[in-house]
């Protein structure tokens, strides 16, 4: 039976829990598509992460791959378009390391973009009811740590094998007392991903549907 | 047996539901703290409305008055403070009337303070996981003329009464496709609507918690 | 020669500035419509602050009070339409007096509507090319205080007199390493309430143009 | 004498002015450190801003290349760290183009960072007292489509030229009855792209500070 790997990271920040996890584990043994979904989590950390990360993905030789993490102060879930060879970090990562302009893979590209049908992804999500956007930014902290590194490593080592990036809002019990802070139930954010992975797993050639930013 | 009258809106703005019926109308007949809740849908019209919520006062005696509606961008359920004294619609009312700066009451006072314990419902709401705040505006469309008018007339009509309005995110299926919109489940407004009922139902003397804005 | 008395305010919640009295210290003794500008700074208190604002005008005599205050996030100029009979201060004054819930008049109504002609105020800064609006809360702290109190004493003592209140954004040096805050160049600031205060002493009744909310 | 070349875009999405061409065009013919700033003007327009922009570079010859544009409801400047190889127009350009998902050079690599020292141009306009920040993404739209052709270029003809694009808030007159649009005065964006040109020409090596996000 084919794989699917879908990641997720523990709390940072300051939090006590983290979207991504708490969706996510939820997931772990579903099987969807005529694939078992594997969730794995992942630490905080620059570095490390991508260990963890490689390590499961050659233990469980999956289908596809798909990173999640949370993005606070975003409404939607969204889907990430490319990661970059770049950490900059805002804040320290769960190890106290706070790497400034440093190269992820020193000799890689600037970029990769996602190898997962995004556009695909993000009607499907639209359709079970719930927000979704193509973002054109993972930021510069771990999430697009492991996103680049991601891409980098199933490029060089199966290329075969697509990845990708969701970033989902923080959950309402996150933000019961932060006035302006959007959020989004955990129950939403696992249907997200079910179509998400869903729509992976069935389609080969992305949709053509406009999901730019005019900056 | 005690009533509780819980109003909510019909869509407006071009919408196709109202995130507080869809709550609201769940609510209805179910009993809480001995008390029975009534939904009832007023029209999104100036006017109109406040007939509609004095027949149901009239008819059902209640022993509390919680009037919702639908405050598209706000990431939170947020609870009212004040009802003021003027219509300014920016937009055209279901009627297709649009007041500027015209007195509910021409005789009226410029505003009445809701009498619903408010802090003591927004602990509430976020002690069950979900956003509140308290809010200083309630707009000057017809959520501000249901609110202003229920406190004026509750306040001449049957002072022992007490009323307030409670207003609710978009719904997430209203914003799948709008970048950069907050929006909450409607099942955690359900729960976010019935701590504040409970709370309402059994708080005499409001809390001491702050809950203001510096401007 | 006729007096107008303008008010702002001293840097709180940490600012080494306030953006209100760095525009209206420049508009002190100013001519404008043959009448003199007096500019006042306040005291960023509870209190003290309404006692240095009667003495001002009890002293000057003036023909209009235009208040102003920080507006922290804002993007725009603000024209308050109301002022509310609540102190809630979410953080504290400059003496650390927090309070919360408390009126401002204990026995005074639940609020006053500005008496400057606001509508016709935001339409000519509008003009002027810097963006405008009418703001339906000024918030429940002491911006909010002073207009409460200055409106009721205005009610009381000198009906004849108008008042109001214009809420001013952070200034650019306020925010340059604080993403996503808005801010206004002083010299605009001086520019829009140059504008106000021309519309206010020469424009008797009010403008009708909406300049509502719907929440 | 050394050449600077300085780039704008004419008006878009229904704009009558654009805030980057209103301050680039203040700058053409200045001296700064040593060299001749020269203003281009770019059509909004996929390919043919690209013609325009290589024209105007084997014309001059120029020591550095600083591309700049519109990003409206953006508060800061914003100095791109980015380009990426994708067109996806959200809006259609000023010829009625509207690419999806479009490589612009379809065998090139997926990205390419800024060659400018964008550490210390956001450090040298707020210093300045002009907020600023590092943006991760210039977006998918004719911006994007500019800063990804020039780096490319440059990466090819010219790699001892260094490129990069600064993205400019909305002008005040831009918004002024748009509520909650942040906008920055010309005054503001011309000391601020001076600050950045002159930064620019004197610093070799870019400073170590964060500018990361976390998503």
């Amino acid at each position: 039976m084919k794989t699917v790997l879908i990641t997720a990271f523990e709390p940072f920040d300051g939090e006590t829990v983290n979207p991504s996890w708490e969706a996510v584990r939820q997931l772990d043994q579903r099987e969807l598509m005529g694939a078992t979904v594997v969730a794995c989590l992942l630490p905080c950390e620059f570095g490390q992460s991508l260990v963890v990360l490689k390590q499961a993905i050659n233990r469980l030789r999956p289908t596809l791959v798909m990173a999640t993490g949370q993005a606070g102060g975003r409404s939607e879930v969204s889907v990430e378009r490319i990661g970059i060879n770049i950490d900059d970090a805002r804040i320290a990562d769960n190890r106290g390391r706070q790497p400034v302009d440093q190269p992820i893979v020193p000799e890689g590209p600037a970029a990769y973009f996602a190898t997962l049908p995004i556009k695909a992804m993000v009607a499907a999500i639209r359709e079970a009811g719930i927000p979704a956007v193509i973002s054109q930014t993972a930021g510069t902290y771990v999430c697009n740590h492991v996103l680049y590194s991601l891409l980098h490593y199933l490029h060089h080592a199966m290329p075969e094998v697509r990845g990708g990036f969701i970033h989902i809002p923080y959950l309402p019990e996150q933000v019961v007392a932060r006035q302006g802070q959007a959020s989004m139930s955990s129950d939403n954010v696992i249907r997200a991903l079910e179509a998400a992975l869903i729509t992976a797993l069935s389609t080969e050639h992305d949709i053509r549907q406009t999901g730019g930013a005019t900056h």
